[in-house]
Protein backbone atom coordinates (compact mmCIF):
# COMPACT_ATOMS: atom_id res chain seq x y z
CA UNK A 1 0.00 0.00 0.00
CA UNK A 2 1.30 3.48 -0.69
CA UNK A 3 0.54 6.57 1.07
CA UNK A 4 1.88 10.10 1.42
CA UNK A 5 2.29 12.03 4.70
CA UNK A 6 2.02 15.81 4.53
CA UNK A 7 5.02 17.21 7.00
CA UNK A 8 5.84 20.74 8.09
CA UNK A 9 9.01 21.88 8.85
CA UNK A 10 11.84 19.37 7.18
CA UNK A 11 14.47 22.09 5.66
CA UNK A 12 17.12 20.33 4.97
CA UNK A 13 19.43 16.92 4.40
CA UNK A 14 19.23 15.91 7.87
CA UNK A 15 15.82 16.38 8.01
CA UNK A 16 15.11 14.21 4.86
CA UNK A 17 17.34 11.33 6.65
CA UNK A 18 15.69 11.66 9.90
CA UNK A 19 12.37 11.35 8.40
CA UNK A 20 13.22 8.77 6.25
CA UNK A 21 15.22 6.59 9.11
CA UNK A 22 12.37 6.71 11.24
CA UNK A 23 9.88 5.56 9.00
CA UNK A 24 12.10 2.54 7.97
CA UNK A 25 13.01 1.54 11.08
CA UNK A 26 9.00 0.79 11.56
CA UNK A 27 8.03 -3.20 10.56
CA UNK A 28 6.24 -3.24 7.45
CA UNK A 29 7.53 -0.21 5.88
CA UNK A 30 9.46 -0.85 2.80
CA UNK A 31 10.34 2.46 1.33
CA UNK A 32 10.07 6.09 2.29
CA UNK A 33 11.23 8.93 0.49
CA UNK A 34 10.79 12.67 1.30
CA UNK A 35 10.26 15.28 -0.97
CA UNK A 36 11.83 18.85 0.72
CA UNK A 37 10.84 21.08 -1.50
CA UNK A 38 7.24 19.90 -1.19
CA UNK A 39 6.91 18.78 2.41
CA UNK A 40 5.78 15.39 1.45
CA UNK A 41 6.87 11.92 2.20
CA UNK A 42 5.89 8.90 0.44
CA UNK A 43 5.66 5.63 1.95
CA UNK A 44 4.78 2.34 0.82
CA UNK A 45 4.07 -0.55 3.60
CA UNK A 46 2.46 -3.97 4.04
CA UNK A 47 -0.55 -2.37 5.80
CA UNK A 48 -1.59 -5.24 7.41
CA UNK A 49 1.92 -5.11 9.58
CA UNK A 50 1.53 -1.08 10.30
CA UNK A 51 -0.92 1.64 10.16
CA UNK A 52 -0.90 5.45 9.12
CA UNK A 53 -0.98 6.28 12.72
CA UNK A 54 2.32 4.48 13.78
CA UNK A 55 3.69 6.44 10.51
CA UNK A 56 2.87 9.84 11.56
CA UNK A 57 3.83 8.82 15.55
CA UNK A 58 7.70 8.16 14.16
CA UNK A 59 7.46 11.37 11.97
CA UNK A 60 6.19 13.15 15.25
CA UNK A 61 9.11 12.00 17.56
CA UNK A 62 11.47 13.66 14.99
CA UNK A 63 10.17 16.85 16.23
CA UNK A 64 7.81 17.46 12.70
CA UNK A 65 4.51 18.12 12.17
CA UNK A 66 1.97 15.44 10.43
CA UNK A 67 -1.06 15.83 8.81
CA UNK A 68 -1.95 12.20 6.52
CA UNK B 1 40.73 33.84 20.81
CA UNK B 2 37.21 34.37 19.39
CA UNK B 3 36.28 34.58 16.33
CA UNK B 4 32.81 34.82 14.26
CA UNK B 5 31.89 32.66 10.81
CA UNK B 6 28.69 33.62 8.55
CA UNK B 7 27.78 30.65 7.55
CA UNK B 8 24.84 30.59 5.05
CA UNK B 9 22.36 27.65 4.26
CA UNK B 10 22.09 26.36 8.75
CA UNK B 11 18.02 25.72 8.67
CA UNK B 12 17.82 23.11 11.66
CA UNK B 13 18.95 21.91 14.55
CA UNK B 14 20.40 18.92 12.89
CA UNK B 15 22.46 21.82 10.77
CA UNK B 16 23.23 23.39 14.12
CA UNK B 17 24.73 20.14 15.26
CA UNK B 18 26.46 18.65 12.36
CA UNK B 19 28.36 22.42 12.29
CA UNK B 20 28.59 22.70 15.84
CA UNK B 21 30.30 19.11 15.82
CA UNK B 22 32.64 19.78 12.85
CA UNK B 23 34.61 22.39 14.63
CA UNK B 24 34.22 20.83 18.21
CA UNK B 25 36.58 17.99 16.54
CA UNK B 26 39.33 20.04 15.59
CA UNK B 27 41.95 20.46 18.28
CA UNK B 28 42.50 23.79 19.73
CA UNK B 29 38.27 24.90 19.54
CA UNK B 30 37.40 24.91 23.07
CA UNK B 31 33.31 26.19 21.89
CA UNK B 32 31.54 26.48 19.09
CA UNK B 33 27.73 28.14 19.08
CA UNK B 34 25.43 28.40 16.17
CA UNK B 35 23.22 31.32 15.95
CA UNK B 36 20.81 29.57 13.23
CA UNK B 37 18.55 33.07 12.66
CA UNK B 38 21.61 35.07 12.25
CA UNK B 39 23.71 32.94 10.18
CA UNK B 40 26.58 32.86 12.40
CA UNK B 41 28.87 30.37 14.35
CA UNK B 42 30.59 32.17 17.75
CA UNK B 43 33.69 29.66 17.87
CA UNK B 44 36.82 30.11 20.88
CA UNK B 45 39.46 28.33 19.95
CA UNK B 46 43.61 28.79 20.48
CA UNK B 47 45.28 30.31 17.95
CA UNK B 48 48.33 28.18 18.20
CA UNK B 49 46.86 24.97 17.27
CA UNK B 50 43.85 25.91 14.81
CA UNK B 51 43.73 28.29 11.75
CA UNK B 52 40.69 29.89 10.46
CA UNK B 53 41.34 28.38 7.57
CA UNK B 54 40.53 24.66 9.06
CA UNK B 55 37.65 26.16 10.73
CA UNK B 56 36.10 26.98 7.65
CA UNK B 57 37.28 23.82 6.17
CA UNK B 58 35.48 21.94 8.87
CA UNK B 59 32.00 23.59 8.18
CA UNK B 60 32.29 23.24 4.30
CA UNK B 61 32.52 19.85 4.48
CA UNK B 62 29.55 19.78 6.02
CA UNK B 63 27.88 20.88 3.39
CA UNK B 64 27.70 25.09 4.35
CA UNK B 65 29.57 27.88 2.82
CA UNK B 66 31.23 30.08 4.64
CA UNK B 67 32.62 33.77 4.78
CA UNK B 68 34.97 34.19 7.63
Amino acid sequence: MEKTLNVQGMSCGHCKMSVEGALNELEGVSAAEVNLEAGKVGVTFDESKVNVDAMKEAVEDQGYDVSA
